[in-house]
């Protein structure tokens, strides 16, 4: 038998889908409203700061709302944000019954929406395809918990496990498809990082090119402060979203001023010349950056696979083949005697794209 | 609009398909015959030596054979070889139409079958579904050309490209529905071919393991003549399919005589130390054997691309990743300054199997 509510729910989570990449770091939340089988309003959270899913899906049902169901992907707020509590607008546009895909993991709502609805006298029903629902947001859930970002691979390879040539060349691995699709990841989250030998080999913009696309913050790990003025990264930093992680044995250099002042690049210092990819993480995350797209290279893989650090990822596969011991691997600096002590990806998906195959995976 | 002459030679191609592994080095042929709209005889070729696909059918029909088309995947052969000529038996049986998906390129034949079947008032029609009848009997086409086998390379790999760790573990890369793929290529070529440090490592049976499959011809390449009495190769040689593949310069110490006389163990001798891929092929077609799965290590298959004597493959990558740079590598001993130098596999195609994937291509 069909659920009708299970099935308004899977609607109300595409719409939620919409806002990806617009709503960091709050979550993707969509609502639609009911009444005697009739869709009457529909909502999603469009953009960080703007109105909820609930007001648009109320506003847009009006005073029709009097005695209907609305399906919401996340518990209805509570408290006063930047916006008004969304529990309290349904209370009063007169909605009887309340179905919810998953309760908010942020302490300052948990459970709260869902009390005072029912203290309202409407009727409240939980869990609602709660696992698609905590998926769609696993950045966002991940990061109320600990403010650590999100951390999310992404990477070409020949099918020997090549990024490069030994000379650096890298041009191209990928077909146009599989570049086409990296600009999506790009919007999709929040920061994308590097390392400086990408930075300095590349040159890379680090941009969205995707229509309508936003930009993300901009993450070099250049511990010796070597990002070069001349480069993308320094001089196309008209959104101030390039940040530079360097020792702290630069400050006195006072080469990081000029970079602070004239190009409004942020900095963060961290101790020594070799550092973890944890710390790199927290200090990340105190900037309100939720989610990060790792974009290589060799150095920066591998310390994320040897501190699993990696939240997911997606490696794209190209059919070619180097057969050079000395061109450059995504990860190395691991030592094992079995198989059975290699790194074994989970939750693998396949994305084809033309001649390239993907491989999708949590870890 | 549906072509009716391309879909019984469909079903043709189907029943030709079910003769895999079991005709070589024959071609694989299917042959219907219709008559009013109904298919009154079906046939393949179902084991070398045996009678064509076009017996099967033609005696299935009957005396209904009067009058009907026949549909056959190869043209029928004029000569009287293991059996009597199939184009005398279409004459005979009352065939009015003949409708032949391609031309046979053996020297013997040569449209000589369909010129007979048109000197007898049949209608011949040929080139239907061409294409995909060439593509089935590839293997055939190839060999009957310069009785070189078809090379045909199998192998699992992890994400980064590996076959085993440094001191030669690789049990298992790829997943049970992989290794069960494998036994079904090992019925579909005549041969298998594994280089002798393959051979002392893993100790391997080199059978097919499905029911009803044939045993491929066992070769190993072993210069050194370093092949264990005790081993499997060796001892497990009830079917006389074991062949070395070793330098002249083993013949002065007689080792051989013992594997030839007490285990029926063949042997191909070759000059100095370091094959050539074109000479062991050329060896083994020498021995009728029209195709064959390399199944590695890393010296074979680097020696494979090098030579370019690969004419397909199905390489198998497991979800892992070894990050050392000391597991051995797939392929090895090229050096390339771009990617553009890298090698470029051909008519990709993904299979899923699992959580494992494998990318068939030609060369």
């Amino acid at each position: 038998m069909v659920d009708l509510d299970e099935n308004y729910m899977e609607l109300a989570l595409e719409l939620a889908a919409l806002g990806e990449g617009d709503v960091n770091p709050n979550p993707m939340v969509g609502a639609v409203v009911v009444k005697v089988g009739e869709i009457i309003g529909k909502g999603y959270h469009k953009k960080y700061g703007g109105p909820h899913a609930e007001v648009f899906a109320l506003d847009e049902a009006g005073k029709e709302s009097e005695g209907a169901t609305i399906y919401v992907t996340l518990e209805p707020c509570s408290h006063y944000g930047k916006t008004p509590p969304c529990a309290e607008k349904i209370i009063k546009m007169g909605i009887k019954r309340c179905v919810i895909a998953t309760l908010d993991p942020n302490p300052l709502v948990a459970g709260k929406g869902a009390k005072l609805l029912e203290n309202a006298g409407i009727e409240v029903k939980i869990n609602v395809l709660k696992d698609a629902a905590l998926k769609q947001n696993i950045v966002f859930f991940k990061y109320i918990e600990g403010k650590i970002p999100y951390l999310f691979l992404k990477c070409a390879i020949t099918l020997d496990g090549k990024i490069a040539t030994e000379n650096g060349d890298s041009k191209w691995i990928s077909n146009e498809i599989s570049r086409a699709r990296v600009q999506g990841l790009r919007h999709k989250y929040m920061g994308i990082m590097v390392g400086i030998k990408t930075l300095l080999g590349d040159n890379p913009r680090l941009n969205a090119r995707i229509e309508g696309g936003n930009n993300p913050h901009r993450i070099v790990v250049d511990p010796g402060l070597k990002t070069p003025e001349n480069y993308n990264f320094i001089q196309n930093n008209s959104d101030n979203k390039s940040i530079i992680i360097t020792s702290k044995e630069n400050i006195q250099s006072g080469k990081h001023l000029k970079y602070e002042k004239k190009y409004k690049v942020k900095f963060i210092f961290l101790d020594g010349n070799r550092f973890l990819m944890v710390d790199i993480l927290k200090e990340i995350g105190k900037l309100g950056i939720d989610s990060i797209l790792l974009e290589g290279g060799n150095s920066m893989i591998s310390m994320a696979f040897k501190e699993k650090a990696l939240d997911g990822g997606e490696i794209f596969i190209a059919p070619k083949i180097t057969g050079d011991n000395n061109a450059i691997p995504f990860v190395s600096g691991f030592k094992i005697g079995t198989m059975k002590e290699s790194i074994e990806l989970k939750d693998t998906k396949f994305n084809i794209y033309g001649d390239n195959i993907a491989i999708e995976f949590s870890l």
